[in-house]
């Protein structure tokens, strides 16, 4: 058993944020989600923090009733390469769907983040779990679930097979002699394949850390198989730690049965720490987000998980509806989720609303017992590390000036980064050149 | 007749460059096609010298035949969203396909890439050239010259639909009254045409200057008609100023016949200016540069006009070879010049090979002769500004240094920024969004 790696932690920028109403907090700037000054004070405040990576969240369509930070924010690819050109150490990840894109393009991208960077890009893998999607892409419909993930296991292999199209001494750049580069060490791809053909080579070559970085966050089974095969790090959202662990050994295990090492993926819940510089003002803070919330809103943003279903059709105080298959093609490890303890806990649909709007995080309270629980956590195996969530700037800034100093004082958490990579400080090991392993 | 505009600016970043063998220059860094601090210092030394613009162009498809720029470089919107974090008055425009692209994310990225900037962003449409693009991105066959500009209306057409989801005062931030939009302010698109099917709304609103600045760069009817329509600016390669100010001329009376103001599209030829401090040392590195290209990679740079034709199986000193209507559906407009200028002047295979990989530009000089020639373009009508393509890091700085002040001076170019966003600088009209243009 090697020894254990410490603590990783992210932080998702996240404009006005996830929740529906957070973006009336008087401490939210309330053009957030479009705001460069924003995203490059979270990514400094993160990297000051000594953080592993920042993390950007995507969708691909939006309609009157999505939530304020859906509606007007910043493309991935985009504000991860503006972020990149003033930091210097942090990773940056960036969601993109299999379901929508060209695997050219996007390792064209990502390869592009990942020079820009020298190494810090890393690709959450999606496959889009909105019906509506289609409709912004010249699709009649919306490929099923399990289509989706056919298509994002082939999409991502021939993405990975564009980014060894050159092996790491390819560009010998030798002016004297007029060899600027080593044909033998140039590979198109050739992929002809059941949803795509892709001939390459790319036109961008590997950076330092070899390949960005995949990320994978889908908790279906179908996710949980192409995140074993192939992701370096999932980013999950369990709130329960016995569910974590669960969760954590399984995916070890399926690791280490494919071949890999346990250590070859990093398993990341996020969350939404709430602190105060006692149990009451953290508390109160909770408090404060709940209020922000009206229960129409609430019933809108519930929906939302549920391919925008009408919820206001039912009563409010009676038992939360049996909704039947509803919620099975869209983000369904949710909806199971929000069934599943509807059932358990015999709530009503207006406690499911207003619970599932603000949810209570059990990483409120003070700098100490934050701390306490991540250390529990991670010496526990419910998890790797984190991604952090803050409800608001304020709580960012806490984050990193009073829990990781307790962290990092504990032990589990680093004071100075490892590497100069992402792959490196998440202590991934560098991908070897495919074309170049062939040789050897 | 309106007052003349100042001339107009930009500089194109490109790396280790457009000539086959400008890489072995002592000055080129031979990384710089993917150096981050490269294109940052080019783009804030555009920036002092009150450039307009600064210019990424793109390609789909490398071979082992490629110059080197085009085999490992930064793809456009990310290396211009990086730029974008770095600089703070200077537009940043950059090229993208309609034949290989989604129009709902080429309207997004742009939309993000406008509000990183703070409103100084644009796009170069193009429709991609070479046939062997199709091979990267699942298609069976690359669309023809003339489908291809069918494509590209269409494309465009939804783009801009997408750009003005949002109204300027959509987003009214209300925290107090918990509105953060105004939803009659919001529009989905739900554009159904012969290419593209497209709900929307964008999830990214307006920018300062409306919508980021459309440039066109094919000089083909198609093109032209496109430009005429559509563009803010245009991307020309005439080299001889009667071509030009004929082009100019056409070009401005059809905008107006289309009831535009002929002040509503920007000419700006690319020029490749070589500055030195006398007409001999300019004309030193003239012959520097061309001395670097041997004529083996003379005759394959050829053959990349020409679908990559393969040129050795002819006489090197005889005359220009008949090639049919080879380079019809590539860069036609490229093609079709380097045919005639052989015709003309009776050029060899060799000469011809050699004029192509290294032309020698009439902007070479001393600042003096430079400035006159710009002031002579500009005055007679050929041109409305340039794009400067710096042979050389030295050649950029010796054109800020050198020329721009002659040219501000003699009071035909800005000493200060007159706006802070592309379009303004530009001198172009901010666009009214459409649906507000409906209530009025």
């Amino acid at each position: 058993m090697s020894q254990r790696k410490q603590l990783k932690l992210g932080v998702i920028i996240h404009g006005v944020g996830g929740l529906i109403s957070g973006w009336r907090h008087p401490d939210v700037p309330a053009d957030a989600s479009i705001s460069l000054e924003f995203y490059k004070n979270h990514a400094q405040l993160a990297e000051a923090g000594k953080f592993d990576l920042a993390f950007i969240a995507d969708g691909l369509h939006i309609n009157e009733k999505s939530i304020p930070h859906f509606l007007n924010r910043f493309e991935p690819l985009t504000i991860l390469s503006a972020l990149a050109a003033v930091t210097s150490r942090i990773g940056l990840v960036g969601t993109l769907s299999t379901s929508y894109s060209e695997p050219f393009t996007v390792a064209r991208q990502f390869a592009s983040l990942d020079a820009i960077s020298d190494g810090r890009a890393g690709w959450n893998v999606v496959t889009s779990p909105l019906e509506a999607s289609a409709r912004n892409f010249n699709k009649g419909s919306h490929p099923t679930h399990g289509d989706r993930y056919k298509i994002a296991t082939e999409h991502l292999e021939v993405v990975r097979g564009l980014w060894d199209s050159w092996e790491d001494d390819a560009f010998v750049r030798d002016k004297e002699n007029d060899r600027f580069f080593d044909s033998s060490k140039m590979h198109p791809l050739n992929h002809k394949g059941n949803y795509f053909s892709v001939e390459g080579p790319l036109n961008v070559a590997r950076s330092r850390q070899g390949q960005p970085v995949i990320f994978q966050a889908g908790a279906s089974e179908s996710g949980k198989e192409l995140a074993v095969a192939s992701a370096d790090a999932i980013f999950t959202s369990h709130t329960i730690l016995e569910d974590a662990k669960a969760f954590y050994k399984e995916i070890k295990e399926r690791a280490v049965e494919q071949g890999r090492s346990e250590d070859d993926i990093v398993i990341m819940p996020g969350i939404g720490p709430i602190i105060g510089d006692t149990e009451e003002e953290a508390e109160q803070l909770y408090q404060e987000l709940a209020s922000l919330v009206s229960i129409d809103r609430a019933l809108e943003f519930l929906g939302r998980f549920f391919d925008h279903h009408d919820f206001s059709q039912y009563p409010l105080d009676e038992p939360f509806p049996d909704l039947g298959d509803l919620g099975k093609n869209t983000f369904r490890s949710d909806t199971d989720k929000i069934k599943q303890k509807a059932r358990e806990h015999g709530l009503t649909l207006r406690q499911v609303a207003l619970q599932t709007t603000t949810p209570r995080s059990s990483f409120t309270g003070t700098p100490e017992k934050v701390a306490d629980l991540i250390q529990k956590w991670h010496e526990e195996k419910g998890s790797d590390g984190f991604i952090v969530h803050a409800a608001t700037p304020v709580q960012l800034r806490r984050f990193v000036e009073k829990v990781v100093p307790i962290l990092q004082e504990r032990g589990i958490f680093r004071t100075e980064y490892e590497a100069d990579t992402l792959r490196g400080n998440l202590g991934l090991p560098i991908p070897a050149n495919r074309h170049t392993l062939q040789r050897v």
